[in-house]
């Protein structure tokens, strides 16, 4: 197992990731996959409960061209699976899912309200952490 | 309470902030000042435990010259209080309380262990959120 501890080993200044932990800035910019191995976009950000230090969903950044235009997919944060082989997250949602998926477009402004959490995480099978 | 909602509305394209949700990347980089007003430094990142999708800890920069050879000070989330005359995190801690502090540096590997994660959280007298 001691690939698991292989980026703690690699004595990068700024800790970024052990065995338990992961810093908000190396999942900020990683790659998601699909099941199929289709590269499907970035995680852009997590977004944080601020009272209970909670992720409340992590953003994934899809579709548009050449970084333009991508619409924001708020996924719940269980969905996101690393893959070392990958060197990105691989998910079990696939392009044509994700096109019906819960997204805001750089225009909107995105108000979390439980509602609309609980619509991001019905449609993707989770169970909300908040109740 | 118009100002609670200021940052979701300024229209920014990439949501940061909503009342009760703030993103990592504007987490990132946001000084720090002790309850004098005094800069202490800035969170550097915060960690993730990769299975709960909760904040273990922010990390705060603080020492060193120009930026150079600053240490990081694991912080719990909860000692983070967002000022917004400030524009930055408030904490109940001064230069002389983080001399003492738990702390790592450039040079070292930081893993998390339940035991390092209690003495962080002992020494700012915020008990451990995972027991």
């Amino acid at each position: 197992m001691a690939s698991q501890y292989a980026d703690a080993s690699d004595k990068n200044p700024d800790i970024k990731e052990s065995h338990d932990l992961i810093a908000s800035d190396r999942v900020e910019g990683t790659k998601v996959y699909s099941l199929r191995g289709e590269h499907i976009g970035h995680i852009e950000r997590v977004l944080l409960e601020k009272r209970s230090g909670k992720v409340s969903y992590a953003v994934l950044a899809f579709g548009g061209f050449m970084g333009m235009g991508h619409e924001h997919y708020p996924l719940p944060w269980s969905k996101l699976d690393y893959d070392e082989d990958l060197n990105g997250y691989s998910v079990d949602v696939n392009k044509e899912q994700l096109e019906g998926a819960p997204k805001y477009h750089d225009d909107d402004d995105f108000i979390w309200t439980p509602e609309r959490g609980r619509q991001v995480y019905d449609y993707y099978g989770i169970a909300p952490y908040w109740v």
